[in-house]
């Protein structure tokens, strides 16, 4: 439902968590499913079921309205420009420009024709030790979809 | 040196590489180095040292110019628009507008206030079998620059 | 390979069928395949096999560069803007502005949270006579995608 | 009338149509239209008479002042962006910008010079059960509009 | 056919025109049509039929390329930005963007929900003479097409 | 005067207009003026005298700020846009996409070098009516400005 | 006409100029008009008359060619980006964005609701001798047009 | 200070002006400085000392907020877009396009490499009396920068 | 965290800063770190310790809440689009244009391929008093980040 | 000039530098200016005395047309988009987006309302070795211009 408005729902979400010093680690814990996935669906980003949904405003004292919110299927995309300005997020930019083309060539010398979706995807972030300086290691795993003949 | 032709060199390995049916494993091989860094090498992203250069040039028959223009550094991005249209390359910057507050949200959670590399950074693209259809996995792994005070 | 020059074929192709005075349907024919998927072949979007390349040069009298380059994996996306300039283009430009959220709503009530794959995807043009001014019919199939939680 | 504010009857239907746990294909029954059209009648795209109008505020119990909106002649286009970001509706801008030279090749070679109309049209969203994953159909007729000459 | 090149055409007809000193109007009358889709013909944005590409080559002395060219479908619009920036075509920019919605208030009351074509459309232009200074008259007649309901 | 808030008196007048249940055709020859002027006045374009606004607020018993308003210079441009989305107003931008070089060359021919002005500058729109369809015509008429040279 | 190439006509005459050390006032001289307005015409932003652009090209000693092009009606514009990066040009586009609404404000209290005209204008460039500095002074001179009323 | 609302003294401004019967002319009178920069002034764009706001406030009967407001040095701006659309302010848009080279070229010529300085900057806004129309005279005087070598 | 309104935190110390009539110099030694960072953190660009968020906000006498807020890691950019209009801010983009292959090319040739960094980074503005015009010294020092290999 | 071809005069220079192995500082010192200097004149920005040019010429043993071009008043802006996408270059456009507002908000602070010229401005560029990884400091000077008053 569009008219469902996911944003407040982040809001009252967030806050809460400031307020109760909770991570997401422990949100997710609580909802039962991985933490990137649980904290997208908290930017509204995704669509939780009527038990996830109970599971984190219950672990959070929140309202029947958030829990219902979080069960709608948002329009999803959580940033404002199709070039994003933050630095964080400004990397990922980069590296699709950069390495673009590279991911292409070989995703199709790999597979053939066709793309990582983005749909049957999951991600995982970690923190890596490493005495030169921690590492971020995010890693993607998307179904391969080969381009259908007809 | 911006003025030395990477698209030229760029056309060139293409060319050859086909004709002599060639894969990017092969020629990573060759050059000693990762497939992921060698194919953006070869997409005009990186500077090769004169030993990969000629390692690669060697191995595919090609000009000491070839060698001489992998070794310069290009002014890097190897896509024409900000948004791409190419649906392969556009799940990748799908992946930044759906997913960026979420990797925003869990590096500063883990790691404080900074950002991932996209310098200090390396990838891999693997293929992970799977019954219900192959996986592509892709792993991005970038130094934690925290945010310098003074 | 990216090198490969699509759009060199793509006119090569479109000179010989206007020389010698062939449709679409008819070189559709001779490759064994749905008109609009040969049709998007020939307008640098698919990769054709060795057997179906072989069949179109064959039938048009092309040479063996044009076969391997309907082989290659183009960098697909057939307009130079986002926005189309030409009204017969524009019009399916102003169906997804018009009726984006509609389709979103529908798709969303019918199969839950999820897309419809524009690569698992197939479509087909016709031509519906109608004494009121024959109709232009095109039907879309593509697969149903869930969202994947993890 | 471009003052009547369709974006908040928009909100008042799915706000009652999501406490009265309804469905677009039972509204659509009671105005007794087809779900797509008036799903996008909801969605402020379309004018709908005095009858269509009561119908649905009777069916889900809203005001005149509703009824009357709906009545209205909406200034049309439901996104935001030209180029949408929510992967549902972005699939149908890429099938546009992959496809858009194809569909206009054939329909050109099929009718001739001139367009699909996106006015004098129509539009059908089915479900097709498919063991390898149910898919979308999607169909749009509109009516070819040769160029006048003159 | 979207290979065949209309801006040589083009150029090829405005060199004769301008060698031969002839006016549009002069070259609509060969032609046997209305100087306005004449000139948009010549300007790559109308099919002419083989009759009609023949008076005119003919009465230029122009190749039978050119003719065969005039009868392709070409890729419409002529301008190279979506804002014009030459100051006679920015005019007409100005007047869509400054009377846009009084257009659309006044088409609506007058004829209910539809637009007028641009395709089912004809346009003329006229010097109307005035003492105060000659007045451009541009007339636009487009059919009135009616949202249709389904 | 910049401040005025002509949006709040555009508002102001359509609510009225639509509840006393009067045309645009009504309201301007209470105003005395052609209906396309006043409907553009209303729509924030144009300065009314003294004499016209209060003419226009007596007929719809509106307020003497709503008159105030309508006298003063608004910041002009009805659109958000510079490519408008709803399809009536999008055909207008079309025909200065594909038509824009045609008029360019025929008013050059007809008048010199110079443009029509969209200052000094009056537009109708007729309904005329037709068996195969009525038609929308719009004419303009705007005074011919040569270039100056010096 | 569009065809006639003002580019290479400007790239010839400013080629002579420089290796005939040339100013512009000196040309301006030899074709009888202003600088600006002969600067402007070299610039293809003016259509020159027969005997202009003979004077010109004769001073100069230039083909026919040149000064049919001359007299041709351009496609004016001479920047590639609506917001100019050089930044000599800039400050006028800074100048246009930092006082466009006092300039709006004061010519409306000045002279009534209209427009500065830019095509029944001139423009001047004068060095203005300062001890603290030169300075530039531009002085641009437009025919007021009040906004027809119909 | 960014954080003083320049706007809400504007309106102030403009509201009192506008009831109190006033011109931007008298307004300058009162501060005692040139109507272009006191109008510059009041749309947000200057910064005022402490005796030229007291004097206009004490004029206008406004608070000290909207003196102290206009002391403030304003993000600088004052319209929306890159290309504006109100037709006065577009015609200064226009002249940048159409004669930005040719201000650089006689600039240049006349004083050097370097720039007319925006800052080091005064305007002046002029009525000139003419049988065939009245015109506008804007009179910009800018400092010469000449470009720091080292 | 993304929720914490640094907007807000910005206002009410800007504003506290105004009527307490401080500098930046002086609450950055409050808060006992260099004036650039200090405003950069009240400008909402980055996050403090808590610390120091109490140094500022008892120095100021603000709420704990504000202390909060300047401890959460904001979304950074401190401008509203890609190009600023503000005459002092866009000076550094022109900077950037102007000589961005120079700095490409000189810090290349001395560290190799890499770049400065904007995170690992701090900046200094100093007062040059020069008895041509005081100047404005800007230093910026970025670690040096070489592109990775692997 | 703008006709003159200052893309050709760079990469002639780059091409004889890259065969004779000089540096930008070998060049500089023989044309006797600063390296920043120097490589932004050869990159396209700066004009050269004849005598600067002379020596750069010969030093490289290049053309005369070399050193006239680089005599000439280019073009400035040395980037293809406002927002580039090469890293390097990227992050200044970062500064300033990121710090924009604290540059404006000292600078202000410091020297009253006015901007660093970018003119009248000079740059630097060093390496400072630091154990932690080396450090680009880049240091600009720029006169403060306050804001005239009139």
């Amino acid at each position: 439902m569009i008219v469902v408005d996911r944003k407040h729902a982040m809001e009252a979400i967030l806050e809460a968590k400031l307020k109760q010093n909770k991570t997401f680690n422990q949100i997710s814990e609580a909802v039962g499913r991985h933490p990137v996935w649980v904290t997208s669906a908290i930017m509204g980003q995704q669509s939780m079921s009527a038990d996830e949904a109970g599971k984190l405003t219950a672990y959070l004292g929140l309202t029947e309205e958030v829990a219902l919110s979080l069960q709608s299927r948002p329009m999803k995309g959580s940033l404002d420009t199709p070039v994003p300005v933050d630095p964080l997020i400004y990397r990922f930019h980069e590296i699709t420009q950069v390495y673009g083309t590279t991911l292409k060539a070989l995703i199709h010398e790999m597979f053939g024709d066709g793309i990582m979706s983005a749909i049957d995807f999951e991600m995982d972030v970690q923190k890596k030790a490493d005495p030169k300086g921690d590492r971020v290691v995010v890693t993607m795993s998307g179904k391969f979809l080969p381009y259908r003949k007809w």
